[in-house]
This record gives structure tokens, C-alpha cells and sequence, in this order.
């Protein structure tokens, strides 16, 4: 061995890389940079495993920053763990164009494993990797090959464990023993208004213990001795999940330690100077990185490296003891799908029984789940409703790790969360189920799956008032517009079982952002068309189902309004009016075609357009325009039988009709 | 005394109301109220105090059904609570336009207390009643004068209890000592998808423990006596709010107990006979209510009358002794307002300093709460960055039951439910606050505000990328047009420091429903009109701020893009180009306006229209129709100062004027 490394000289590094980031840039967060940075330089040189030339190796640690608004310690970390951040970009902190804005993005600076800043987030996440992470050991580890065998630690927050998605997603990896998950809250025991006193006074480490977690606790992460004992403490454990309380002093250090004040705001320029006397740190030249803080990470940065190399050396000899397995290791790393992937997915003739779009889609996923093993998932306790359960597969528990079934729980935002964790393996094509209008619990998490450009696969059953008897409280009415609002959000709201499939498919091809597949309760019936138009249709994300010469009047819908427009076209026709049925199960996909053929479907110079879906009115203006004409609902619902409710609220070929005729009469 | 009471004969009579009901609809839950039955009813007639003649009475005792599936339990028990809901009602179960919705509906039934359906919402509901409670305690309680004293009782399912939000709602509970707050776990150990072992395997009540909660045990359900001594010693906590854990039996006595198969669905013909047969009860009549089950519901109900007659005699004499809290007591609970109450909210001259809108929020929040006391509230740990500190005000806390300064932690889902518990005492009026951004953690309580019309004031700031560095994590896209779209949802963006005060002077005035107030992090100019011509203007969601004569194009905008597109109207009129400013603060007010008044403000001649937005286009088209355009962002921000973003994303004054050409050349 060198050199003794020097650690507090490292750490002192990291505080003055993280106080002169956000002085530069007079914006950011340097409270929490100044607290941890001796826990997290000793997790980034003692434990971590990973190999900054290659931050998408499969078998490196992960480590989330939870608390994403301490951005500077994580930049500051990569910096020296020698990923491609150089100085250059820790001086553009929070500009436009570098690498290290506000709070981590995945994608955009490499060693970030996930988007976080949205409090709750990244510990959820996590828990979704270390499932990932155990799953793909389970599908590839044989004897003498542990392809897969890492962990996933995380530094969390105060305002991270107040959050109920960080709640849910505790409790499910203490149910499934998430051994390989190990989380550092960082005690400050300060949040944005003062003192947690304040707001947060539970026993956090009883409530940890509550869900099956191990604890441990760091009196000073100042005392680097027990930091590094804890760390291997929680590194070897091998039955739980690990939740360690690590006393921080937040702003350590500077005139604003253990205040809220150091929290997000620069500490200005005599507290910059202030802070570097009082930790004996040279006032110039800013971003300073002493030889022998670079030398601190030398050790683990080799580490890395080789352990790296073994693994690569690992995968060739498996190549040749499990080719089989090696060829779909290295398809799932590519998100590439075998031949035949979609072989067994189902077509519908015309004259099928009605079925409701939930069911076609659970016969498309077993389908799909029978060829494709990367494809696991589940349903927030819904799962006979949402149709996600695939006979044949074991349940994900703590004893069935290769479980390809998940029992949530009554979970929807930690499966969110969970689901870009599994997403963000690289490999793994998780779904998740749960009815429309729950996907509002979620939407945070919705939302980082758009962010990242993560294929995650939403199944949202009973997607209108059209459920029936559960009423108002379970009638999403203003939800499915909502994820038509996401950016990023690839929505499909497929109107018969042969457009069901195809979403699937569109699902299941698209591999750079997430899907929200949202599907009806009730029986629907099949399009009179063959079932490969119907393919071409859906992906092109609007099409005509059936037209008239010349024709006066357009008819858009989505979903189980399809067959309604259909009807209405047929009795308009026999009085002589001629319209034409666009289906437009997808927004996205559509707003995505040439305009040509946009043009072609929706002709700019028929303006008399009525849009029909069982949901809010508002945003289907976009295609109606101000001289056309909405029907949908813009209040609750209510709860009465389906019939009862298609007659109450005008969802009727009769009521169509006559507002089709109003609209042409209007303005004709 | 009378006849002792037939407790079980009573149980019996909820539980196959309950199944008749649901077996005539065809649809329901009969699980629940099957096993909970015995605990409801004690609950009922026991403990809970009420009066069905008032359902309003501000003093009764709440009962809050979390698990809202159990629907055809409380209407079982309101029916022999004696309140207005008949037994052909009950017969109507889930039919349209019965009292017996699907879920129990808050202002659609008498008796029941919250909206519920939505897992975990009721009991995070009713943490904000317990709140609201102790609130109005301390505001008007005097000695000898106990006004307000009673308790919150909730029944919570599993489920309930999986959820993020009731999690937080109970962290905050413990946190406060809301010991007026007694919760049941329905222990059945079945969720939907099976034994909760599968996916709920913590310990429930140490978890609790760790939050503070005193913790009790029912081992059975149909152990009357041991429910009853249980019930009592839940009242009798004075410390902490307690939950009891209570082991029932999902669908009790049907073939389908202890199964998830009694959860959802009607038992059928031959499983209500096995089940009636089992439990000795008549096949026929359904519906069937012996004299005796009537019986057991007198005392309650008369003990109840006896309280409410004996709590208006201490109002009376209270209106003596403390005349001016009575007539304070009366004001609100009408929601009337004192006079002069808007008498110290500012105005802005046109040459004031700019202001960024959530500065001039708190300005206004600060000038009502020193006149409206009922107005209470605070931020999820964000009080300084959303102006909702009222200074000079106590923080609620557990021995702190009249603060109203609340800190209620990185919550905001459990916020926002509590918000709607502290609206429901129909008296106070609260405020929330949170980033834009973070509003998707709390929508599913926000949509509860909206479903039940409450009045919740939500304060949303930093509502665009316009916040600048904390970048794409925080940058609202699509919150604002996902307000917009939820149904009952009054929203307001103002564009200076008068519109935020007319848009605090509409939310304090509407009682009917809830109001988002989206407000700037960066400092605005003020406009160039009289503050009463503001005003008016807010009042009516849209107004001409610049106008033409004649003009050839609307430029339209929300919050911090009306000055942006003031400057360019004034750079257009420079080049002869005549165009009309429009601030549009709230659709929802300006849609609810005659359409003479819109049609002059947006006239329908005029189709060249340029809506300008720092949000999503998706929506706007329903103003700027398929001839318009639309400057806004449709991806997700960037990290980076404000005034470069502007640059970056095209919001500049030159880049309106491009659009606004472009737009008249393309289509003139």
C-alpha cells in the first residue's frame, strides 16, 4: 500500500468544492454538502464499488443521493471518483448547458443513478433497484457466476423520510427483505422551518424497526472510526434492509451550522471566509483540490477498476459455461427482444365478444410475460381488476427472489417509484397496475419516469364513469388528461381489443420513456376492421376507423367512446350526413406524424369537429378548435350502473347525433 | 332502564342490511361490514355522540369511514342512527340518484362526515377534524363553557394503512398529541389480492408506537365485552392519540369468510342463504329491521338529543356570558365574514417596486389573518419561500392547541387531507403551502377539496421554470393545466401584486369549493391600471389590460407572461400592428362569466391568437383554437438563473413579437 490516505483532507475537499459551487453560482444548497461529507467520502472510498470509465456497468453499487438538493456533494464525489465531471463543470453549477444543474439528473451527468430533489423520491427508487438487483441475480447468478451481487445505498434526509412514498416503499422492502439496501438518514435534526422539533418528532428508528429493517446509528459522523465500522456493519448485513441514523451537523463549520439558514442559500462571501478559517482551509484559490485529496480516491478508484475487470472476466467465462444465458444478459443490457417476442399476442375478429380493454390487455401480457422474462411487475392490491397478475410466474418475496408477480401492496406511489428503480437497471421492463383514477397517487413518480426516459408501463383500469357503481371517488374524470399534459408521458387509450394489443406493443418497442396504457372496466366491442390496420393505426396514434365522401363533420374519440362515435356515424349517415370516426387512442404518437398525414385525418378545412370521451372536456380543444363541439363531463360522475350512467350523461348514438346536427346546423 | 339491549341482534341487522343491500345492487363490498359490524355498532351506541335531527351540530362526535368500500356499513348504521336515510334508500344502493352511493359522499348524506373511497384519505381526513377540533376549543372554550369537545372516531382498513398519505397524516398526529383522535385498524388480514401477508407484514403497532400513538388491542370482535371496556379506554386517552388494533373476520359468517372472495363482490342467492342461515337470521324479508335491532339504537339517539339540547342551552348562556366569542361563534359558522375584514390588504401603485406574486400573497395572507382568525394554516416545511408564516402568531403543536402557524412538515399529501378535515368543522378556513411542483404529491387530497366543495386554499409557489437553478426537478410544466382540468377547482395565477390581493379577496369569499392561488418566486412589475380596475378584472377570470382599436390579434397570459406580453404589445403598436393584451388569472371564473362578457374580451371574429405561458401549450387551444398559437414549453425546464432561461425557452418581448408576426403573416 501508498501512502495513509487522508481523509479529512478529502472531506474538507468536498466542502469547499460544494461551498464554492454554490457561492459561484450564488445558488444552492450548502447545509447538507457541509454535514455529510465525511459519511458520504467514506461510503465513496471504503464501499462503493464502481468503475467511473464505465458508470452504466451493470454490477456496480449504486448510491442515490435522496436528498438531491445536496447536488454539490455528489458532484463533488464524482469529480474525485474520476467520472467526467471536470472542474470546469463544478464551476458551472446551476448554469444553463452544464453538467451539474440544480439537483441530479439521470442521463445527464454520468454516476447519477436517479433524478432526485422531489423529497421521498430516490429512497423509493432505490428500493425498486436493490428489487432489480436481486431479480436479475436470480435470472442469471449460477454457481461460481455471480453476475449480479451489488449494493444500493442511499443517503437520505429528514424531509425524505417525512414523505409517505418513502413510507410505503420502506415498508415493502422491509416485507421483502431487501438485505442489499442500505440507507443513511442524515439526523441534522434541522428541516427548512427550524428545528425538526418542529414537525418531526417519531422515533424514526422504532418505526424502521416496525417494517423489518436492521438499524444502527453514528453518534458524530465526525468520528470517522465508528463511521467506517457502522458502514461495514451495514455492508455485511445480509437479512434486512439497513436504515442507519447518522448525526450530522448541517452547515458544519460555518457561522450558520446547525441552523436552517444554511440549509439553501449561499453562505455569502464572509461566511465562505469564515468557514474556511474556522476548518483551516486556504481561502484561494476557490475549487482547490489538494494532491492528496485526489490521492484518498486513488485507492477505490482502482478498486473499481479491477473489480470491473474481474466481472468482465466473469461474463466471458460464463459466455462459455451459460451461452445461452450470456446471449440474453447481453440482449436485456441493449433492451433488445428475442424473435418472436410477440408471437403468442392475440388478434380479435370482428364478430369476438365484447371484451373490456383490461382483459385484452391481460391476455396480451401473458402473452408477452411467457417470451419475455425481463417483463415483471404487478398491481397496487388490484390485481384480478387491473388483469396484471401472470398465472404460471411466483410472487416477488423475501425467500423468492426471481418472483416475476408483485404484490404491491396498497402502494401506488412507492410502485411507481419502485418501477423506474427496476427501469433503471437498464434491463428490466417493469409494469405496474392500479385503476385511472389512483394514478393521481402516483404521479410523482409518473412524473420522474417521464423525466428520465424511463420505459416504465402504467396499467390503468377502469379509465372512466364508466366503472359504474364504486362512483365519484373512483370516476377519473380529469386524469387521463392530466398524463396527456406530461411531457415525456406516451399515453394510450386503446378502444378495442385489437387496439389493445397494439398499445402493448407500442409499449413494450418503446424503450426511451414510460407508457400509460388506460383501459375500460366494461366490454367492449371489436372494430370492424382487420386487426392489422388496426396495428398500423394505433401506432400511428390516430386514424380513420370510417368515412364518407366529402365529409361534413369529424368524429373523434378515444377508448370506449369509439364504438359510440361508430354507431353515430352509421345513423348519420342513414339521414343523409357525412362524417368521418377517427380513432385517436394515442395524442402523443399522433402529434408525432408528419403533417401531411396529420392533415390527412383531421383536414384543416373541415371545422366542424365533435371530439366524445367519458371524461373532462377540457384539452380536446386542441383538435376541436373553437367552432367545434365536446362532449364529456365535466363534473364527478356518479354512482349508478353503467347503462344508467351512458343515458344521464348524453353517452348515447341518440344524443351524439343531435349534437353532431347542432354543430353542422350552428354553423354550417 | 329499560330492556337490556339486544347488541347482537342490532349487529346482526347491520350486517344483513348490508348484504341485501349490496345483493340487490348487484354490486358492493360485503366483506367489510360483515366483520366490522360488532365494533360500528359499540362504536355507535356507545361512544359516539350525535344528533340525526343536526346532522351539523358542531359538537357532535365524527365518525369517519376510511375504508369508504364498507359503504353499505354506515348506511346501515346512519338508517338506525335515526338519520334521514330510509330504507328505500338503502334498497337503492348504488343506484342513480339514491343516498347510498357507492362510496360514502360527504353533502350527499346525512351523517357522513368525509368523502371516502380513496385509501388512506379518511383517516388523514380525520386527523384534520381532531385538529380543527382542538383549534376551536382553544378559540372559544371558556370555563364552565366547553363548546367544543368531542372526539374523532375512525374505522381504517389495511389498506388505509398501506397508504403514504395516512402515514404522514399520523406521524403529524403523534407529533401534535391529537389524543381526541381514536382509530380502529380493521385487522382482517386480507387485502385484495389475498392474505396481507403477501405484501403487509410490519408490525402496525409499533409503528404507531413510534409516532407517539397509545396503542390498544381487541382480539376479537365478537368478544362484545372486551370491544366495549376497549372503546372505553380509547375515550378515556388524554395524551396521545390511540389507535386499536381490532382482529375481525372479512365476510363473517358468509361460505367466503377470512377470503379476499367476500371483499368486492355480492355474496350471491345461495351465499346470502348459507350466510343467514349460519348467522340464524329470516331469509325473508330483505331489508329485515326487528323491533328489537330499532331498540338497541334508542339510547344512543336520545343520549345524543339530550347533549345537543344541553349544549344549545350552554351556547345560550355562553351568549351572556361571552357575547362577542357567541356572536364570533355564529359568524363562522355561516362562514360570514366580520366587517372591514379586507380592510388592511394592500394596493400596489403602478410605480411600486416589483414584487414577486408569492411576496404579495403573504402580504395579503398577513393583512386577513389579523382580522380573520378562523384563516389558519401553514407550509410543508417551504413557510419561508411561500410566505405563509403569519408572524406574531403561536405554531400549533402539542400543548399549542390555538396556533395558527402550522408546521406540517415535508407532508404535503397529509396537508392537504388534513386541510379538508379542518374546512369539513364548516367554520375554518384553511391555507396550504408547497412549490407548484409538489401540488402532484397532495392531488388526490386536492381532488377530495374539489369533490366535496370545501374551501382549502392551496398556495402554490414557484410556479414555473421561471424559479430558475433548482431546475427540472422543481419546475411546475403541467401542474397548472392539470389544476385547471380538475373539475370544482377555482385556480388563479395572478400577474402583480393587485391581482394577488383580488385573488386572496376570492378566495376568502368562496365557500363553495377549493382555490389554488399559483404564484411567482421572481419579482414582478405592477400593471399599468387602477387596482379597482384589477380587481373587477380577477373577479371576471379574464380582462383587456392593453388594448387596439380594432384589433388583428389577442395576446393572451397568466401570472408572470402578462408583462411580457404588455412589452410586446407595445413593440407591435410601434410597428403598426394593433393587438389586444388579455390577463386571464382564472378560467374558471372567466368561463363561468355570461357569454356576452367573453365574447367581448375574446372576440370571436379575432382568431389570430397568441397565448404566451411558462407551462405546457395542451390546453390553451381552447382559447387560441386551431388558428392560434401557443409559446410555452412542452419539455421540462432547465437548470439555470431565470433571466437565462427566459432567453433559452424564448420568453422575451423580441420573441413575441416574432410569433405574433409570424402568426398574422402565416394566416392574414
Amino acid at each position: 500500500m501508498s501512502q495513509p490516505v487522508d481523509d479529512r483532507l478529502a472531506i474538507d475537499t468536498i466542502r469547499f468544492l460544494a461551498v464554492d459551487m454554490v457561492e459561484q453560482a450564488q445558488s444552492g444548497h450548502p447545509g447538507a454538502p457541509l454535514g455529510q461529507a465525511p459519511l458520504a467520502h467514506l461510503l465513496f472510498t471504503r464501499q462503493l464499488r464502481f468503475d467511473p470509465a464505465d458508470p452504466a456497468w451493470p454490477n456496480r453499487d449504486r448510491f442515490v443521493l435522496s436528498c438531491g438538493h445536496a447536488s454539490a456533494l455528489i458532484y463533488a464525489l464524482l469529480h474525485l471518483s474520476g467520472y467526467d465531471l471536470d472542474l470546469d463543470e463544478l464551476r458551472n453549477f446551476r448554469q444553463l448547458g452544464s453538467k451539474t444543474p440544480g439537483h441530479p439528473e439521470f442521463g445527464h451527468t454520468d454516476g447519477v443513478e436517479t433524478t432526485t430533489g422531489p423529497l421521498g423520491q430516490g429512497l423509493a427508487t432505490a428500493v425498486g433497484m436493490a428489487i432489480a438487483e436481486r431479480y436479475l441475480a436470480s435470472h442469471f447468478n449460477r454457481d461460481g457466476f455471480d453476475i449480479f451481487d451489488h449494493n444500493t445505498w442511499v443517503i437520505a434526509s429528514d424531509g425524505d423520510l417525512m414523505e409517505g412514498v418513502a413510507a410505503e416503499a420502506s415498508s415493502m422492502a422491509g416485507h421483502l427483505g431487501l438485505s442489499k439496501l442500505k440507507v443513511f438518514w442524515d439526523d441534522n435534526r434541522i428541516s427548512i422551518e427550524g428545528s425538526t422539533d418542529l414537525a418531526f418528532t417519531e422515533d424514526v428508528l422504532e418505526r424502521y424497526r416496525s417494517y423489518g429493517w436492521a438499524t444502527l446509528e453514528i453518534d458524530d459522523v465526525e468520528d470517522l472510526d465508528a463511521v467506517d465500522a457502522v458502514l461495514a456493519q451495514a455492508a455485511a448485513e445480509t437479512e434486512r434492509p439497513v436504515l442507519v441514523r447518522a448525526r450530522t451537523h448541517i452547515g458544519f463549520g460555518s457561522p450558520k451550522q446547525d441552523t436552517a439558514a444554511s440549509h439553501g442559500s449561499p453562505l455569502g462571501a464572509d461566511g465562505v471566509k469564515a468557514t474556511k478559517e474556522k476548518l483551516d482551509w486556504p481561502l484561494e484559490p476557490t475549487f482547490h483540490v489538494p494532491d492528496g485529496a485526489r490521492a484518498a480516491y486513488a485507492p477505490s478508484i482502482e478498486n473499481g477498476k479491477a473489480a470491473h475487470v474481474a466481472w468482465l472476466d466473469l461474463v466471458e467465462r460464463y459466455r462459455d459455461a451459460h451461452p445461452e444465458l450470456a446471449a440474453t444478459l447481453d440482449a436485456w443490457r441493449t433492451r433488445g427482444l428475442p424473435e418472436g417476442w410477440d408471437a403468442e399476442l392475440p388478434t380479435y375478429a370482428a364478430d369476438h365478444a365484447k371484451i373490456a380493454t383490461r382483459k385484452a390487455s391481460g391476455a396480451a401480457l401473458t402473452a408477452l410475460a411467457g417470451r419475455l422474462p425481463q417483463l415483471l411487475g404487478g398491481s397496487a392490491d388490484l390485481a384480478g381488476s387491473n388483469n396484471t397478475f401472470i398465472k404460471g410466474r411466483d410472487a416477488q418475496a423475501a425467500d423468492t427472489h426471481g418472483g416475476g408477480n408483485f404484490h404491491f401492496g396498497v402502494r401506488e406511489h412507492a410502485m411507481g417509484a419502485a418501477m423506474n428503480g427496476m427501469a433503471l437497471s437498464g434491463m428490466l421492463r417493469p409494469y405496474g397496475g392500479t385503476f385511472l383514477i389512483f394514478s393521481d397517487y402516483m404521479r410523482p413518480a409518473m412524473r420522474l419516469s417521464a423525466l428520465m426516459g424511463q420505459p416504465a408501463i402504467y396499467v390503468l383500469t377502469h379509465d372512466s364513469i364508466f366503472l359504474g357503481e364504486d362512483g365519484p371517488t373512483h370516476q377519473p374524470i380529469s386524469q387521463l388528461m392530466g398524463l396527456r399534459a406530461m411531457p415525456g408521458m406516451t399515453v394510450l387509450r386503446p378502444a378495442d381489443g385489437n387496439e389493445t394489443v397494439a398499445a402493448w406493443r407500442v409499449a413494450i418497442e418503446k424503450t426511451d420513456g414510460p407508457v400509460s396504457l388506460v383501459l375500460t372496466r366494461q366490454g367492449l366491442p371489436i372494430l370492424p376492421l382487420a386487426p392489422d390496420e388496426v396495428t398500423a393505426g394505433v401506432r400511428r396514434g390516430a386514424y380513420v376507423v370510417a368515412d364518407a365522401d366529402d365529409p361534413q363533420l369529424l368524429l373523434l374519440a378515444t377508448g370506449s367512446e369509439v364504438p359510440l362515435i361508430l354507431d353515430a356515424h352509421r345513423a348519420l349517415a342513414r339521414e343523409g350526413i357525412r362524417s368521418r370516426v377517427v380513432s385517436m387512442p394515442s395524442w402523443e404518437l399522433f402529434d408525432a406524424q408528419d403533417p401531411e398525414y396529420r392533415a390527412q385525418v383531421l383536414p384543416d378545412s373541415v371545422r366542424h369537429r365533435l371530439a366524445v370521451e367519458a371524461g373532462c372536456t377540457f384539452g380536446w380543444q386542441k383538435y376541436t378548435g373553437l367552432d367545434g363541439d365536446v362532449l364529456g363531463i365535466d363534473g364527478f360522475g356518479a354512482s349508478a350502473p353503467a347503462a344508467d350512467l351512458a343515458k344521464h350523461y348524453g353517452f348515447t348514438a341518440e344524443n351524439v347525433v343531435a349534437r353532431a346536427k347542432a354543430l353542422i346546423g350552428d354553423k354550417a
